[in-house]
């Protein structure tokens, strides 16, 4: 749950055949695909739905750049949780922070900014009503 | 949750990006994966994990047929059930239905034959513990 | 090559990290992945890209059901071969089987129905000058 | 190819349904796969293959960080080319930087540190073997 204070959102994840390669362990471009699901969740908490971005306001929040800590391995069956930080909120822009935990063992830290693309092309402003619910739940203690 | 009494397992899902393509539906393929996390929530109820199996019986359980009859698409953001029902138990392989669904609504069958295989190479028995397990839950109104 | 004569189409694939899981061998679903591949390659080598059916026909080609053997199994670094087969065409539908092989064993056998399918939602016919394209190359030995 | 020079490697690809998302585009963890895909390639070039690394060495090339701009997305039927330059050789360690370009204009850049690891856990010595294989590979004009 995205906390008012701006603690992180938690996203809870178990780790399946799928997920996993030969080397016996979570395939890392997959980590991406979860930080994914973990911000979707923490949208939908906040009244926030990609598909209705896209249906009423022609948008998509688009990552721009991130950058991967790979610190530890997941493995098949694993439960994992992932706690999801707003750290910066611009008028077209937003920047988060991603730690996967296996209970309290820091896997894989990821860093990330998003930017609002218009589905015809070229940058967007945020529409107001999510700057404004995400705005509430900007990280005070920015990692 | 597998029932005593064989009435379907129910697992819950939610579609996100990574989980559709350009033509704004779920990908054909991506439904065998989330079939297979179905599969591994049913067996997890029951005290079957599958990194146990390969630790403990050097076992897996590998899919050898399925068939799948696509009826109506998922799209970002659906809630999806599958519901799993074992059909059939033998020694060495089973045989599993699942449907899966967005609110009452069929969008995907999906049948299977599934085989024991040991990590050497060839067929292998069901362990005794994961077929006793197994045993409670076959269904009795076989679709 | 879809060959005039309706021989089957070859695709060439190797496998890497992210086709495998946990097991040690590739993941089952992604050979509905793998398939896909090579029936695009199969249609752009007659014309027909699947970006183009949707801009100018606003049309999908899409399965509608699949059936799928897996016989053996396919590791990291094999190098993979799928022969097409174009085995009915419909005015709406087609029929194909695929064959995955690694050298001349085969691995993986898939059936499959797929359907136009319009963007607007529903059934559609094919558009002519593919069905035209794609009447060259039936199968005339059926398997 | 690989070049004697130090040259990027260059590795062709083409986008699929598979790769494609409800936005239209590619979706964003796929960059991590296809750069994996080129990697995998140059070092099979050079005669190094990682089925062969696990079974012989017992060792794995995993990732420890990446870097991912995104400065233009892919589309279904796009083809793309994957630059990859190894940057620096380390005696456990290599980096590397990847350019996604489509005909001349850049889509994603990736930075990444890889690290070999042993398979009964902890970092390993990259043998000596491959790190005479990838030293005459060594881009001279660091980007």
């Amino acid at each position: 749950m995205a906390e008012p204070n701006g603690s992180p959102h938690r996203y809870d994840l178990r780790i399946y055949y799928e997920d996993t390669d030969a080397g016996g362990i979570v395939y890392y471009a997959n980590y991406l695909a979860y930080a994914e699901r973990a911000r979707a969740e923490m949208l939908r908490e906040l009244g926030v739905e990609s598909s209705r971005l896209m249906r009423d306001n022609n948008v998509v929040l688009a990552v721009r750049w991130c950058s991967v800590d790979y610190l530890r391995s997941a493995v098949l069956d694993d439960h994992l949780v992932i706690e999801t930080s707003l750290q910066r909120l611009g008028g077209a822009t937003l920047e988060v922070t991603q730690i996967v935990r296996r209970q309290e063992i820091d896997l894989v830290r990821i860093d990330l900014k998003l930017g609002c693309v218009s589905l015809c092309g070229g940058a967007a402003r945020l529409p107001l009503a999510v700057r404004e619910k995400l705005g509430g739940h900007l990280n005070s203690n920015r990692s």
